[in-house]
């Protein structure tokens, strides 16, 4: 049993505070991830410029919700969960944000004009996690449903699995049939930013994971 | 409220250990970034190799600082602050020292001889972002000039802000017109490890604002 | 004087059950490097390949390992050490058998037939740093012998200083005398994967030292 929920017992817990700004912050991330899927299918140049436009404007907007737990974290003395807890998985869905804006930003910068199916696949990857991600947030308040979390976050690590093996795959082909060593860099950079948004989404899922155990 | 802020009533703080091992820490960076911008300003390469050396040495003065808060906050039971913050800010703090370090010594490994206009204004970017850190730490101490820290809190973030925009645009050139891709992931390495310090500059702000919020 | 020395004196320490697990990991590890040192030493490639796999089975043993941990600290309310420090402990375990795996993974993936001496040189500097990482963990259950412990902490430090000054030469000899870029990245990553595991040996010893002051 952790400090929090000894005095969970006798004081409320302040839910309403916590549980919307995660759901704001993993539903802006499906966002991002929607649009980054779009902007990687996309076949004018012009309109995935304007899709990293959009992507880099909402990591802005998740900066923000990320920033405002961090404040409420810091004025409440009793939280929902373990502290460390509610700073891991804003932390961790900051993160993800980061790397798909990122990732948005490098294929932008390095003007990379022939999306490659490993960059498809991943961007593809990070959407499906992103969508697991926001469902099992969206159960955390009350958690009735202890089983859908747990579920969630399997299917992420699952998809994390599978994001390994595409970048794996991906970079092995690049050092074997790319003969030119700065398409290399660009493409190698790129895959690795998408490969690292799937890690950061089983960050999420494994403090997830431990709040559950902490709140059996 | 956090339990730090409850213990503080009865125990009397012990703000002598922590606050002057925090300065030293800062003025350390300081006079690291001060070296660094010598050195990227150097017109010799002899000059510059000698200041490489001095950062060194400073990089060692500022770890066995870190080291010794570390030690006090495994010693002490009541801290001024919260002890993840504690942890934080000065791991923060070492993070740039670290930074400083590791840019100064790739640009001495991989033998750079041109300077050029990204690496020094990051080099700049880097001094301003430390002496508004030096500021804020000088004022933790007595938290009577809050508003001094957040405004350097404030420019931090904002310097941050300005040194990922010149590193973006380094970035794209390099891509965009060296040909050489031994040289490109040379410089390109340098303007990361740049870029990083000032990140870490802003880590350090982003704890002391949480300081502030919660010793309000 | 932590909180958890405070409770300490009422509440039986449950030390069954953490530090067979730090045990087991820090086993894990030692096995790890000795595999890894054996591949990078091995002349045929088959043979390699077959290390390789034996790597990649023992770091996901190490990662239900870490987990194991993880949930154990979630249901625990009284640990043996501060819950941040075995938590710690844990992630700079696991970090060691990541990279390890990494390093392995990145050899097989790049295709690297020759084996240079620095990459013979920081796997083995691995293997004694791991060495030392579970000779340290073992004591950790009875702090009897603390010495021993910050003897091994001791060694650990000067063993990751000397993993920097080969990766430093080695990278410096690449950009000195490798020509051929792609290739020049190729070994680049696989020694800095490597000398990053000789840094979270470094994290870890420091978790340990901190451990023994808390406890002294």
């Amino acid at each position: 049993m952790s400090l929090n929920s000894i005095f969970q017992y006798f004081v409320p817990k302040d839910k309403k505070i916590f549980f919307p700004l995660f759901e704001q912050a993993a539903v802006n991330v499906v966002e991002m991830a929607t649009l980054l899927v779009k902007a990687v299918n996309a076949a004018e140049v012009s309109k995935r410029e304007t899709l990293y436009q959009q992507i880099d404007k909402l990591e802005n907007v998740g900066d923000e919700i990320t920033h405002q737990i961090y404040l409420e974290l810091g004025k409440n003395f009793i939280t929902p969960f373990d502290r460390e807890d509610i700073h891991s998985l804003a932390t961790a869905i900051d993160d993800v944000a980061d790397l798909i804006q990122g990732s948005a930003n490098r294929m932008s910068l390095y003007q990379i004009s022939e999306m490659t199916e490993p960059i498809q696949k991943l961007s593809d990857l990070i959407l499906q996690a992103s969508i697991d991600l926001q469902k099992a947030v969206g159960e955390l308040k009350d958690l009735k449903n202890v089983r859908n979390i747990a579920e969630s976050c399997i299917r992420i690590n699952s998809i994390e699995n599978q994001a390994d093996y595409v970048f794996d795959r991906a970079v092995a082909d690049l050092f074997l049939y790319e003969k030119d060593a700065i398409r290399l860099i660009k493409y190698k950079e790129i895959l690795a930013a998408l490969e690292t948004a799937t890690d950061r989404c089983e960050d999420a899922a494994n403090v997830m994971e431990s709040i559950i155990v902490k709140n059996a």
